[in-house]
């Protein structure tokens, strides 16, 4: 706490900065600053704002499936929108559950192999309520080293103690767990790892869990509508979903072509969550036109499961020939392939060049790279055809930096 | 850090437990413990789920100004995501920001007076990043005791001291600033605190932080579309609109009828906020329908200003009748009214009887309440009739315990 004075009378007048005091806005000042720092180590990020009929195909986006623009998809968006009404009106508590809320969960429960799914404004606050709401200070969270930032941030805010292992370390994890003080211990990771896609050893963490009486969060984010019988996710995969010390979050927003996530488990623990979670009982419910288009993209799922398989068959079909072709890609184990830059700089002009060759990639560079290496990072769309993909690498490949073949 | 022992040799079979061990669940069996607690105090939550055509009046949702079901921004909605898709597929710094993003961007900032707005997905995750953006570990971070749980959260995340001022106390804010050791700060508020409906003393708080080189941070959730010209909110009510040192945050999900969030401010913030703020970078852009719907209601408010005063006149109108019935009603200064209870069951029990008299009002408890009271909470739409506002008041004063005329 800041030591305090004695009050000063009040001031009513605003607008006027003491005598000789700095102008009103040098308190932001600092802001430009960073902003020079971030400029001088080519950081600066800005945003770009796309057209509705943007010719580019994208490799950037997380829409694996490509159902975002599927008419089922937005038809679905756009009734629950006519029919619901443009927001849920306030928190899931007291008014914000509709008819709409409570099929999703059902119908993502039964799909996932879960007992129970509760559905958020999006996957960031279902993170931090899941990670909040399932420790207590007599915690020990255990938490992967290159966890997605919206679990880091949950860590941040639970009232455990947060030991970050090193990346798919489970050796590390068991240690930790075996060496704790705390009543209870969370073990915490992302099921595939935004940045390179690789997969974390489910089986391995989940073993660990049970051999300590801990409990396993898995962030199934990237693994939903792409891993597991039909797309049902990465803890299906392992022929994890349903254990009654697992937990999962979701995001209705790349899959799913919607906006949203949900935590997955036993009833309880879901309960649990409705009661005490403060992203869930403290913000309004998901609009429902996002729980519309979620729910629509989930049905075509269940009809098509053949779309999850054809998402991971462009991943690997994407790695292999950016290898053939002589660059650094990592080896997808869902739908997310990354390739080395040389620098931040290099990563971003690379970007650049192959957009202006009609092909969106991500670009990720310090801080959003827990190693600190710049990357390309494209998603597998499973709506890619065969030629587009080849027609990708050759794009890619030919604007590469000299470098890059060596990164 | 948990002390770490030598690893353990993997064990690949996960489902069986160690023998002797306690079955997997009981790793959650805790949380039905604080279940039954809960249940012992009167304090459980659950989710009940309303059908398109609910009859029920509704005092409890946040649509103050009845905007929700209105065709012009269902209308929006729909064809928001029939044009732009589902969902953003990324975050707004990759493939996340369309035209429809920075059109309601755009607009927003000019009817609030400010340079430039950004949108987050929800309010929450808005509050989130100008908490933990704008400050630095060299910071001091003043926060209103009442402050809603978002901003609390935000505080908790941000890297700087926080000092939890009493309620309402402007006094009590200038001590902490005079008597700070830290390089800046920052003076958060609510502008409108989302129990009783009060407003905050932004014109003392302003004078207070250009007295000190500091900077004011407002939450505007419950102001935009009910306080100021036309619905400009809590800011423009002041005076204070873009005041270099001053950032709001505001919600899309109460009087503009959608969901999400956005910061507004100075142009050096908003570029920071892009640059830096982890629930802006990390997340994905909000769905394109409900930035429709956003856009919709506020061309809706702009061309119907009047809108705005009336939820503030339904408001004082609902107050001064319940008072009138001998109830103990808050004053309000917005479209928040609230009611207190003798106790946590006796809320539950009043709400439950108005609503199965056909009328949905909020009903506020421990660990919702600030001060431990429990109340009944009633929003004032705009487009409720003074027959409505009548009758709802008969309602919820013959159901009223005994009790609750001296709460
Ligand atoms: C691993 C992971 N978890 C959670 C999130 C957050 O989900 P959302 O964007 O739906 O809030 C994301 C991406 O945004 C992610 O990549
Ligand atoms: C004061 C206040 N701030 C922020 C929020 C969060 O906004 P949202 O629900 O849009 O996330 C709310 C309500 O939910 C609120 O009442």
């Amino acid at each position: 706490m800041a030591h305090r004075t004695a009050p000063e009378p009040p001031a009513l007048v605003p607008a006027a900065a003491p005598e000789g005091a700095p102008a009103p806005g040098a308190v932001f000042d600092w802001l430009d600053e960073t902003a020079e720092l971030r400029a001088r180590a080519g950081l600066t990020r800005a945003l770009r704002s796309r057209p509705a009929d943007d010719p580019v195909i994208d490799l950037a986006g997380n829409d694996y499936l490509g159902l975002t623009r599927h008419p089922a998809v937005t038809r679905a968006a756009a009734d629950a929108a006519l029919r619901w009404g443009g927001g849920a009106t306030g928190s899931r508590l007291v008014t914000g559950t509709t008819a709409l809320h409570t099929e999703l969960e059902g119908e993502l429960a039964e799909f996932c192999g879960v007992e129970a799914a509760l559905v958020f404004s999006s996957g960031y606050t279902a993170n931090l309520a899941a990670l909040t709401a399932l420790t207590d200070p007599d915690t020990l969270i255990v938490s992967d080293a290159y966890n997605h930032a919206s679990l880091i941030d949950g860590c941040r805010l639970a009232r455990g103690e947060v030991h970050r292992a090193p990346h798919d370390d489970p050796d590390a994890v068991r240690a930790a767990l075996a060496g704790r003080t705390h009543r209870r211990a969370l073990v915490v990771t992302d099921s595939v790892f935004s940045v390179d896609g690789n997969a974390a050893r489910l089986l391995e963490l989940s073993a660990a869990v049970r051999a300590h009486g801990a409990a396993l969060l898995v962030d199934d984010a990237h693994g939903l509508g792409v891993l597991g019988p039909g797309g049902s996710g990465a803890l299906a995969a392992a022929g994890l979903a349903g254990e009654p010390d697992t937990v999962a979050t979701v995001t209705l927003s790349k899959s799913l072509g919607a906006q949203g996530g949900a935590v997955l488990g036993p009833h309880r623990v879901i309960r649990h969550l409705v009661e005490t979670a403060r992203t869930f009982i403290f913000d309004t419910g998901l609009a429902p036109a996002a729980a519309g288009a979620a729910l629509g993209a989930l049905r075509l799922l269940r009809a098509e499961p053949h779309r999850a398989e054809r998402a991971r068959e462009v991943a690997r079909s994407l790695a292999d020939r950016l290898t053939a072709a002589g660059l650094r890609a990592s080896t997808p184990d869902a739908a997310v392939v990354s390739v080395r830059a040389p620098g931040p700089e290099a990563a971003v002009a690379w970007a650049a060049d192959c957009r202006r060759a009609g092909l969106a990639v991500g670009c990720f560079r310090p801080p959003s790279v827990p190693d600190g290496v710049s990357r390309l990072r494209l998603t597998a769309r499973g709506d890619l055809t065969d030629a587009q993909i080849a027609d990708a690498v050759r794009t890619i490949a030919a604007l590469a930096p000299a470098a890059a073949h060596t990164a």
